[in-house]
């Protein structure tokens, strides 16, 4: 596919122009340049700004024929209305791509001024992302031609209708030290799709899901397809917005997307192996979970709690989504209530109560590692577990099995912890019921 | 009710003694005098400990009979079989409340052994909370007799079976700058009822919403009863984990709650105006908008956002839980195509599109408060709005309505303005799905 060279040069531009770069804060052309900046950007950066020296300490140039050498990326910045005469000059200057940030194309009705830019851009081959879109992030290449400034990188791949939705999610992933591959926020939508996004991550290897926001598509039975293959390489979890009546009407508003029939859509999502995800929060644990764990063998969990009532809310969870909570072996039981202290209850969920410390998780470790007892295990630690993240780690390891946590209760101990869960390589989440339902998406892995 | 004076003395302790202080960092002994300390308790603080000369600072005493003056409060953390001792102590002192945070009762079989504890308090008078609980916040009179340290006053008053949930509860008001009046961990709930405490936090003026987590209740009809009286007077929120059948065994290796019927708890929650939240996110969301904010006149929502796809998600879940989203008057709709950009879209959910700052939001209030537009409104703030506080706390001020939040996406400033919002009285919530859950909750007070 031709295409990829482009998207692929775009992602890893060595050159980027900031066309309509601004000294003021205030201004997306000021935030775009400090966030390229800030984000450690390594390739060479030209703002381009006729009536500036130098933005930020980088020299301005007056416009993109000014900039020596090649230039692989430019993000459009300028009024509507100036964005043919910038694209025709990235064609002569051999511009391989383009984030058009600009908006007051096709979504105010200026839809032939949107023609004649993509016209431009395909006579050129130059492949756009946008118009009228939050831009992209690209961490492998450190590129955050976005806001606000995203700075972790990890294993998850957003190609997002809606920039805030793209920016929510690669925010909530650094927050937890999970990170993104890239954001992509498709705006107006009307160049390089969603579906060609969506076939290029799939062939991504440092991308382990791809989350893909759509409240349409650009051709449905091209999506289908890629769709289908895509899934067969890695997850691909879907947020669809506009189930409703209400929902679908103000699809239409906002990117003129017909949303067709929402039963349709689910059906075909289940027919080709994409997992849809009902809301946001779930969208993004559902990526986490998906990016970070293999599949578990079976769908056998154990529970691992210092609190009891989290316990049962995750076994109130369990049950509500089809997930087994086994009896733990006799011989099991038997070696656990010889290892742990009498208040503990030696049972699925294992409560090993309120005064539990991280080293009680490793009593109770050190018995269940030498029996088969499920084929994940979640440990929910409730209040401030200090070494929560070591003991859980050390779980993984002698398990080899799937490892998920919940944290809760845990003041500022948590706000330690859960980064640390998430470096080892278990996914932590804020309520029991999240890691259940998040463990549920992972079972639907294919 | 002559029980309540031995809870509001036991809440209002004006000399605590923490029997089985500890000088070790690792001891409960130790974290509960210090949040305590921390916390910023106003009263005389006697670490009761014959083996240490002073602790954290404070000098010891040996037993209870060595503090001058009366003692409200004994928090206790000795061994199980100590406890009996140590309450005749209390009782012969004429202390008015223990928080027995001590495990090793009937949750283990001892049950003779807690018997023989409350036997002695309810001889005495003695107001119990436990024992093997994580102890109680009273936020009005600074004292954290648990652990995390809570430090943040607000409407929510907690009672819970489990620890670990009423310490999330506090920790996420506290994050939120919303904060609890209280939180009360149940533990084996023996001595002062759920019930009991239902009653008590209903007649206090300061708490305005209750959050009751429950596995079971003590005395079924006596229950129903408070709880009918105390819906009457102030929201009461409960979660009742155990649901399942999964669940419901983990309940009763828990706490020895038989469940019953989860469909005729539910069924009498309705008939009494209990608001049930399914979950454990629900049952935090429900009561920080029921703690803040009045219920709305009627049940037509108007949505603004930066966010086109976010306003869909809200529009999805509006419409999934019976919330009306009107159109927009006519003359409103023009007021408001004169009065924004062309590209937002005058309708409801009111798009004002990813450029939007906070002026803009002001610009579209200016117009909506001279309409009948809707009864409450969410506004949505995709992206980093700096501002966004400031304009919502206007737009409550001037529309005299109910106003929530969604902040999604933005960064460093949505951590910044999200507790401003707080400050301000407007909930605000991290997904759009979230903040219109909340507001179902509040239209179904009574």
């Amino acid at each position: 596919m031709p295409e990829f060279d482009a998207i692929r040069s775009l992602f890893l531009a060595k050159t980027v122009a900031v066309v309509g770069a601004s000294a003021s804060p205030e201004k997306t052309g000021y935030v775009i340049l400090k966030n390229i900046i800030d984000g450690g950007y390594q390739g060479r950066v030209y703002p381009v700004n006729p009536k500036a020296e130098s933005i930020l300490g980088v020299p301005c140039v007056a416009s993109l024929a000014d900039i020596p050498g090649e230039v692989d990326l430019v993000v459009v910045v300028v009024p509507a209305k100036a964005v043919p005469e910038v694209m025709r000059q990235a064609a002569a200057k051999g511009v391989k791509g383009a984030v058009i940030i600009s908006g007051g194309f096709r979504e105010i009705g200026n839809a032939e001024l949107e023609a004649e830019v993509i016209g431009i851009a395909r006579d050129a081959g130059i492949a756009v992302i946008g118009p009228n879109c939050q831009g992209i992030n690209y961490l492998p290449n450190r590129l955050c031609a976005s806001w606000p400034l995203l700075d972790v990188e990890g294993p998850i791949a957003v190609i997002s209708q809606s920039g805030t939705i793209a920016a929510a999610m690669g925010g909530w992933a650094a927050d937890d030290a999970v990170g993104v591959t890239a954001t992509v926020a498709l705006g107006n939508n009307s160049g390089v799709s969603e579906t060609a996004l969506l076939e290029f991550f799939a062939g991504e290897e440092d991308v382990r899901v791809i989350a893909l926001n759509v409240e349409g598509v650009r051709d449905g039975r091209l999506f289908m397809e890629v769709a289908k293959r895509a899934a067969a390489k890695k997850p691909v979890v879907v947020l669809k917005p506009g189930r409703t009546v209400k929902g679908a009407q103000a699809a239409q508003s906002h990117t003129k997307s017909i949303a067709g029939s929402d039963a349709v859509f689910d059906a075909m999502c289940r027919q080709i192996g994409l997992i849809r995800a009902p809301g946001l929060a779930e969208f993004y644990d559902d990526c986490k979970i998906l990016g970070m764990l293999q599949k578990p063998a079976g769908k056998r969990l154990a529970i691992l709690t210092s609190s009891g009532g989290s316990g049962i809310l995750a076994a109130d969870t369990a049950e509500d989504l089809g997930i087994e909570l086994p009896a733990l072996p006799e011989a099991a039981v038997q070696a656990l209530r010889e290892a742990l202290p009498p208040q503990c209850v030696a049972a699925n969920p294992l409560d090993l109560t309120g005064d539990a410390t991280a080293s009680r998780y490793g009593d109770a470790l050190n018995v269940l590692k030498d029996y088969d007892c499920a084929d994940c295990y979640l440990l929910i630690f409730g209040d401030p577990i200090e070494g929560a993240a070591e003991v859980a780690e050390a779980m993984k390891a002698k398990l080899n099995k799937p490892v998920i946590a919940a944290f809760l209760g845990g003041g500022e101990v948590q706000k330690e912890e859960v980064p640390k869960l998430h470096r080892a390589g278990i996914p932590a989440f804020p309520t029991p019921e999240r890691a259940v339902g998040a463990l549920a998406a992972l079972l639907r892995k294919q």
